[in-house]
């Protein structure tokens, strides 16, 4: 069994991997039986669940899932031991001659018994062919399993769904039937994951985003490229507006470049042809010379360096801090595309800050500052940092000096220290040309996202041979630091959306109030209550359809919008409005000043709710 | 004479261009004089000038243009006569045998008298050739000129510069020494050119860009796409605020959408591959198959367009009016790049509204008073708009119906008249999807801009299919209109930086405030003003150097910068500033708060300077 334990993944709880595994044959038992015509192809563990892909006629329905899962737990109760068995090629196939799927595996792990001239190993070289059975059911498999099949909880898995998968993923190949199942060590484990699913599809950011309005997809403008709708436009200018407004406090400058360049930036740059499959085919001009060609750009750093350098830079100038929202580029494959937080086209909230090494312990205490202000801003509250530092046993490797490197990764301690981050340093891992600061987030439902970062960049300044004229009037390399304190903004917004299950902080909600008139003879004393939220820097609108009140209350929850006033004849008459919050509480009725003076604290305060 | 009247392009001042035309010859026959062995090629006149190309050794120095000129008035004095006469080709040939270049046009002109088979066409279908002489100069030439050389000014003419130029424009040609001047009816009328030429010169956008900032462009990232410097930045920012704000409070919906789309989504709008000659070449993903390739956007329309067409909508969704600033590519060639007004990239201040043919008054008036608010703002306030509309004569050339028309005609008409705008009828002019407005902006130096438009289309929600559900439950089509107030923001920037010569209305200039401490005992003073003032709303630094307090005044008047606060020992015991306006006007000494309310003003008005 020793050998069979290798086959656990490093991270996989091994007893649930067993479990899972195991599961996965009693489902093959199962299918077999109500579906005698099928053959099982593949069925293993993966992340919270397994499944077993099938060739068969139809998929399994409802009821035949039923059935399946019924007779899942007979078989469970029989506490059937599993028996692994090593047998020869010739027993192999002979056991699953009438199965294609398994001979070919079969035929596979032979080849791997074959030296390169395709004779045969010597056997002890050779890989061995193992087969489990428990009850009527034998498959080719290496284990590991459960001692029996009671170690499988009757009440501790589920069959999950069905979804069509071809034969070793090759769209050219069969289309097999996938029917995916969990299991856990006991029904409250079981509880506690479809609880956890339950709220993640609740929270899906592709669901919300329909659901508020935030953003779309359309095949004819193609796939990862989010198109931004009115709410969601808003939200990302919020956010955006927010940022500009804290770099300019912090001696940021702004500045705006093309989202195309040379390839010959790209070349000096590095970007290119090195990471070619990972980026845009590009435009070529005229002739098919590459040189005169252009790309999206996969990076803002050429863009900023480029401004840099356009002048004779002295120290005075430094530290030079520019910033963008740049959009930049990658051509993921379609398959790995996923709502926001995979996508072609995003912006990063980017700026490049080129000083003297001087200056670099500040600059990181700032940019890391700036970062968990922003986190703090938008209600994630449980994130440490993660500090990337150089493998001391192979400087050779890195780019910049050993003094830089050692006052750098000094400087990236003392500031996650003096501003009281947690903070956990992972030596080897920084990149070749700098030591880097992540921060590591975890959002609401318990996942961890990598997102702002702060990056030390001994090799661009090198390779676009940049420079100041320092006090001693002489020519030094400065430093550059890329920093984004959300990262993508799509990515981020994705990951805020599920965290907050669309109930995004009153400054930053798309909608922050909503006016309901309870019949048409309040709607113009909604429009006064509205000009008085505008004057005071709220986002609002007045619903005046002639809807009744309850229907008009469901939809703004739906939209999440924090405050809904209702005014009806009492309200108009007092010169109140009747405040509810999205979670349901009710502060009741009060006057228009007070309600905008309490509403405006809590957006200027960038916390709490009412 | 007639046949050579006819050679005037209209709209040129027959009598000028018949004064630069010989203004071109005598300068020849002076420059031969000069250059004994320089060749001769072509010497028209152009736009406020004339120019005439020659090959020859070295280009004329200052001291031999001076020459020339004094040449040029002796012959001037000398009243030769102009004569024209016809010649036969050989005689031509004969006359200009040394000169390869009148050889190739002779030729060329020979070729124009045979037909496709190269045959002599019958003598009165044969282009004439003729020549006209004056004094001892002769060239191949069909006029017009005046009378006598005495015709020309002595005092009403100018060499201006000297230029290299290719043979016909062909780089793999002779390269030829231009000489370029400008000649009027008399000294006057010169003089004021030169005066207008000197002004241009000093507003000229590429050189203030430079000198305020503003911004640059990089041979590495690429012809024609300007790299915003952070004060650069910072006025579009601005600029992009304030239309933003306009907007929303006019019921727009703000997008962001990719600035790029599928071949197909352009093949469905029309631009491609129509357009493709101005558009930067395809990205062609995998196979060279283009229906598989991306675009960067051409405009912005067909994105909002998937937008509009992302759900069903219903008629009480309209008018649906989406807001983008968006940016759209056009592969211009680099010779016809000029700073910010001929570029690769620019941003439209796009919106599209989809509404019903009833809303199209509305929403015409709303746009076109939207433009108009715009403009006012900006201190531009010599404008008329131009209505667009269709030739009645040819209605079935149109897109959309004959009721369509006359509506949205009258419509427009309507718009332009409620707002008390001067209006220019041009019957014909309608492109044909829909009529449209188009604001024709008058400069500081008298030059005419189309900047601002609004146009009807009927075409594209037809290839679109796009609709709506109307009050009676069926499908209707909606109508489109593209409108933008500033066109393009580069392009209008550009103009905006040459109309006030840099020194921009308060509210949108980059740096509002600069406050000048006269010794370093004054910059602690100098930066709690600041914060007063950044707390109002300002965009404010401190000039903290160790510099002299008249050149730090100097450099923020050539920054242009609408207020400097000069504080010295005076005005810290008192608390006050002592304020001096970019026009060199002295308000003098007041209190912070006194100034703070008064620029404050300026900027909420959007008008006037102090």
């Amino acid at each position: 069994m020793d050998a069979a334990e290798a086959h656990i993944p490093s991270g996989y709880d091994p007893q649930l991997y067993r479990i899972r595994h195991s599961a996965a044959h009693v489902m093959a038992q199962a299918v077999l039986e109500r579906f005698p015509g099928a053959k099982p192809a593949i069925g293993p563990p993966i992340e919270d669940r397994f499944y077993y892909d099938f060739e068969m006629k139809r998929a399994p329905s409802e009821e035949d899932l039923a059935w399946i899962e019924a007779r899942m737990r007979e078989i469970i109760k029989g506490r059937h031991p599993f028996r692994a068995r090593e047998v020869t090629a010739e027993e192999a196939r002979d056991l699953f001659k009438n199965n294609p799927f398994k001979l070919e595996l079969i035929d596979n792990l032979i080849q791997g018994g074959l030296d390169e001239f395709g004779n045969s190993l010597p056997e002890r070289e050779r890989p061995k062919i193992t087969v489990y059975e428990h009850d009527t059911f034998v498959d080719l498999c290496r284990g590991p399993h459960v001692p029996h099949t009671g170690y499988i909880k009757a009440n501790g898995f589920k069959l999950m769904s069905t979804a069509g998968a071809y034969w070793r993923g090759d769209a050219q190949r069969p289309q097999l039937t996938r029917i995916y199942g969990t299991a856990w060590r006991n029904r409250s484990q079981l509880d506690k994951y479809l609880k956890r699913l339950e709220m993640a599809r609740a929270r899906d950011h592709r669901r919300l985003g329909r659901q508020l309005g935030l953003f779309t997809f359309s095949d004819k403008v193609g796939p990862g490229l989010p198109l931004w709708l009115p709410a969601g436009a808003l939200l990302r200018e919020t956010l955006e507006t927010y940022l500009k407004e804290e770099q300019l406090r912090r001696g940021y400058l702004p500045v705006v470049t093309p989202h195309i360049g040379r390839l010959d930036l790209y070349r000096t740059s590095g970007h290119y042809p090195y990471y070619k499959d990972s980026q845009f085919p590009a435009m070529t001009v005229g002739s098919a010379d590459d040189s005169d060609g252009y790309l999206l750009k996969p990076m803002n750093c050429p863009h900023h360096i480029q401004i840099y350098a356009e002048g004779r830079r002295s120290w005075r100038e430094l530290p030079m801090r520019l910033a963008e929202f740049g959009q930049v580029y990658r051509f993921e494959q379609t398959g790995e595309l996923s709502g926001l937080t995979r996508v072609r086209a995003f912006t990063v909230d980017d700026a490049h800050i080129f000083c003297t090494p001087k200056q670099v312990k500040a600059e990181i205490t700032n940019a890391v500052d700036l970062a968990r202000t922003v986190l703090d801003a938008l209600s994630f509250t449980d994130y440490r940092v993660q500090l990337s530092l150089r493998d001391p046993a192979d400087t050779g490797k890195y780019a910049g000096s050993n003094e830089a490197w050692n006052s750098a990764e000094t400087a990236i301690r003392e500031a996650a220290n003096d501003i009281g981050l947690e903070a956990v340093e992972v030596v080897g891992e920084a990149a070749f040309y700098g030591p880097k600061v992540d921060f590591m987030v975890r959002d609401a439902l318990g996942r961890q996202w990598q997102l702002g970062t702060v990056q030390l960049d001994y090799n661009l300044p090198e390779r676009f041979d940049l420079s100041y004229i320092g006090s001693d009037d002489k020519r030094h390399r400065p430093v550059m630091i890329h920093r984004a304190p959300l990262g993508s903004l799509e990515r981020f917004i994705g990951v805020l959306i599920e965290h907050c299950a669309g109930a995004f902080p009153v400054w930053l909600a798309p909608e922050q109030v909503r006016i309901l008139p309870i019949s048409d003879k309040q709607v113009d004393y909604a429009r006064s209550v509205l000009d008085v939220l505008v004057m005071a820097g709220m986002r609002v609108s007045v619903d005046q359809r002639s809807e009744k009140a309850g229907y008009k209350i469901r939809e703004a929850q739906l939209r999440k919008i924090p405050y809904m006033l209702v005014v009806g004849a009492r309200e108009v008459e007092s010169g109140t409005v009747n405040v509810r919050l999205r979670t349901e509480e009710r502060p009741g009725a009060m006057t228009v000043a007070e309600f905008a003076a309490r509403a405006s604290k809590v957006v200027r305060a960038r916390k709490g709710l009412f």
